[in-house]
């Protein structure tokens, strides 16, 4: 994929990820180091939680996501997150097929810096069925093109 | 720790984790599984990069802050997080040592099912200088005591 600087952006611009496939082992694994509890840690036990039955934590499904965004919005200087909003409308449950679903929503060229904008975009991550089990939007910090760069055009 | 219900809740209530130590190994391998950007794998080549040195990936940063909380934030019926939004003021680097001083904004009781609320917390996890890595804004969904329980009482 060929690098993308700000000047290549612009609002409504979609990016498409590969496929993720959450097996049960990596959530319990995931869950083990960052997210101990039971409905995350044992099929049986979850079964008598909120969740009814095992789910992954939602920051395993960031992570994820976060893989999937990095091979599939080829930004120049790296995908670099200031932030932003989260939301799990469902869980994400063993054996679903995730990809992400990405478009530029806002373009805000910095005040002070003139090198560089916030653009904030919408990342859904979503099963096969096309359920969503995430809903984020990131401000990522992009860069324009170098002078020098945009010297040699 | 005692388990708390939404009836053991109040704004300003305060929570405070213990500590966790971030190691640039710990760093790289979450970064091989989930975020593989040169920032958060290589030492020498992040110098070269908008972070200037190693960093964690905020999704890392987002995963300790998480385990933190399993065991400083004792609900019931566990933490379970509907969405919210997040900031990384500054980056989580090798070295640091991370806690999380969290604290009840908001109590909003759901408008249709009467046993539980949504609590916003602010969650700041912080460096032992008191530097912000991150703050967390999370709606956790928290349950009353049951009838029969509070009947007990």
């Amino acid at each position: 994929m060929k690098p993308l600087f700000l000047d290549d952006l612009h609002i409504g611009q979609r990016f498409v990820s590969d496929e993720y496939e959450l097996t049960d082992l990596e959530i319990t694994w995931f869950a083990r180091h960052f997210d101990p509890q039971p409905f995350h840690l044992d099929a049986e036990k979850a079964e008598h939680t909120f969740f009814r039955g095992l789910a992954a934590s939602g920051w395993h499904t960031a992570a994820i996501t976060m893989l999937l965004l990095t091979s599939s919005i080829p930004l120049e200087a790296g995908i670099i997150g200031a932030g932003g909003e989260i939301a799990w409308p469902r869980p994400t449950r063993p054996g679903d097929v995730l990809h992400v679903e990405s478009q530029v929503l806002e373009i805000r060229p910095s005040g002070t810096k003139p090198d560089r904008a916030i653009v904030k975009f919408l990342c859904e991550t979503k099963t096969r069925d096309g359920e969503v089990v995430q809903r984020l939007h990131p401000n990522l910090i992009v860069f324009r093109k170098h002078k020098e760069q945009t010297a040699d055009l």
